[in-house]
């Protein structure tokens, strides 16, 4: 099996292509050859167990997707994505690569299907990673699997469309999509950024590395998290499931875990103790505070469940995945 | 105010054109200028109370909006499209007009606004119609103001990417847009055509014009219905209506009138007599049967009502519309 792995130097592209590196396998079936695109070139490492090159893109430039797909990809993994906060920024570039370079890339897979009879020519399975960007507040307590999409940002908006063109190319079909919309990704690895989200990561991995960190918002504050390594499991699983089950629709929220920043903190405390708890300091930040009221606090998935999709067991499970793929099972001393 | 009408010499275009003329006013304003645009060339009638032009255009061609926004109108009524079955048979020009054409006016209003501050620069108003099939089966027996949007055509995927934009552009205030999900539009005028849809207008238009109706449904078929004057209404509360009460969620699914085949026949009864029901013949059509069966039937327009869009009292209404408006108040002499 050949995969296409768009957006491959990202954090998902990089544990996702870890994860392949290391079985040989994705979604149950044995990888012959790995194509990875970014717009930074991607790592290559040796002793790969299948074929694999590189090529640093801009995914809407003409030409660039057509060659991507030259070589047949049996399956295209789309993460490729101008994040919320550029996007919002750079409304042209944010629409130009997350709208057009989909689009493009949605065309190039129908001229090579080339309005095969069904059953024949090219017809990838394509797997596009969409956002939770995609709800717009005000929301339920918890949001249902027939919620509308009502985004409050040009990501969310980029994305929605995404996943509307991926439904109806499915139908029609050109190729076989399946759409899975990301819980935050947490702890997510490396140091600390600027995004608005950041913090729900930087509390637990800086005292998890012995450093300090700070939480601008209220114990009290709400959010819906996966661990990198349930994100990499959504994507195996995406590959391998049969996309009948899913009828014309293609996209699903995945299932996640709710918790506060208090259970993340009881989780850390059980996991490294007061001090580690200690090193988190309160600065309440306004700005922050009323971003994040606006996100979505609570899923109900039972769709992505149903059709086999698993999430972390809860913040404790998480925080493990992180000492464990991250420190390498090994905490500091405090 | 200057008015630009796309989409002019289609049924609604037409239809709304008329009344801005009858009254000289388009949402309770005065019009000084109206400016006619499809791909067929609108007619300009003499004698009409204000600067009138028309010009035959393929929207998405290079330059097109551009020049057509240029004299910068103050409402846009955007009703173009290629409509739901041929853009069903036809992906690419579906996608075409229905989308670029849309994303590129969008466009061109944007780099016309210029990156101007709040309340300075071309900020038009932007009504944009839109379609219930945005929505697609299965759904509630009665679809709320939050159900999702999952289209099962290629016309709705492309109309709920049109509201998608419209939003996004007009929270990042480039123009101020509302999109308004119209219903299937009854008593149509003119000639029988070959949509699914067409025998909901058929059965009625016909007999009330004395002739035959074929019937391909059974009669406890439940549709959605407004008549063309509402429609209209539609478009004149939608140009006048402050668009701060619709915070970011700028698409609306209009008011209508959720009546039975049997409903409508019991009208024809009360406006026509026996003799004009007499002249509907059923000849049950599996194929129309099957399509029928994946359209909406009914709709909770909660939001809509609320914001003053009004929809038909009863079949009666609708019925008395088409006789008054196109038979001029009369029936034939059965």
């Amino acid at each position: 099996m050949k995969v296409l792995i768009l957006g491959a130097a990202g954090m998902i592209g990089r544990k996702l292509f870890e994860s392949i590196a290391q079985s040989g396998m994705f979604g149950g079936k044995r990888v012959d050859e790995v194509l990875l695109s970014d717009v930074v070139l991607p790592l290559v490492p040796p002793g790969l167990p299948f074929t694999c090159s590189a090529s640093q893109d801009d995914l809407p430039a003409p030409g660039t997707v057509e060659r991507l797909i030259a070589a047949r990809p049996d399956v295209i993994v789309h993460l490729a994505a101008i994040v919320s906060g550029e996007a919002e920024a750079d409304f042209e570039k944010g629409y130009r690569i997350n709208l057009e370079g989909t689009t493009r890339l949605f065309e190039a897979i129908r001229q090579a299907h080339g309005g095969s009879a069904p059953g024949e020519g090219y017809f990838p399975r394509v797997i596009f990673s969409s956002s939770i960007a995609v709800f717009g507040a005000p929301f339920p307590e918890r949001i249902g699997d027939e919620f509308f999409n009502t985004p409050l940002t040009s990501y969310g908006t980029q994305k929605t469309i995404g996943e509307l063109l991926l439904a109806d190319y499915s139908r029609k079909g050109f190729f076989d999509g399946i759409g899975i919309r990301l819980p935050t990704i947490a702890v997510r690895p490396g140091k600390p950024n600027k995004a608005a989200s950041g913090f729900f990561s930087g509390i637990l991995r800086e005292p998890l590395n012995g450093q300090e960190a700070i939480l601008p918002v209220s114990d009290q504050v709400r959010h819906w998290f996966a661990s990198p390594r349930s994100a990499v499991g959504f994507l195996h699983h995406a590959a391998a499931i049969d996309t009948a089950q899913l009828g014309w629709r293609r996209n699903l929220s995945m299932p996640g875990l709710s918790a506060t920043v208090a259970e993340e903190i009881e989780a850390l405390r059980r996991a490294a103790g007061d001090k580690a708890v200690a090193l988190i300091k309160r600065q309440p930040d306004p700005v922050i505070e009323k971003i994040v009221a606006g996100w979505a606090r609570d899923f109900d998935t039972a769709r992505a469940r149903s059709l086999g999709f698993v999430a972390d067991k809860d913040m404790d499970a998480i925080i493990k995945v992180y000492i464990d793929d991250e420190l390498g099972g090994k905490l500091p001393n405090y």
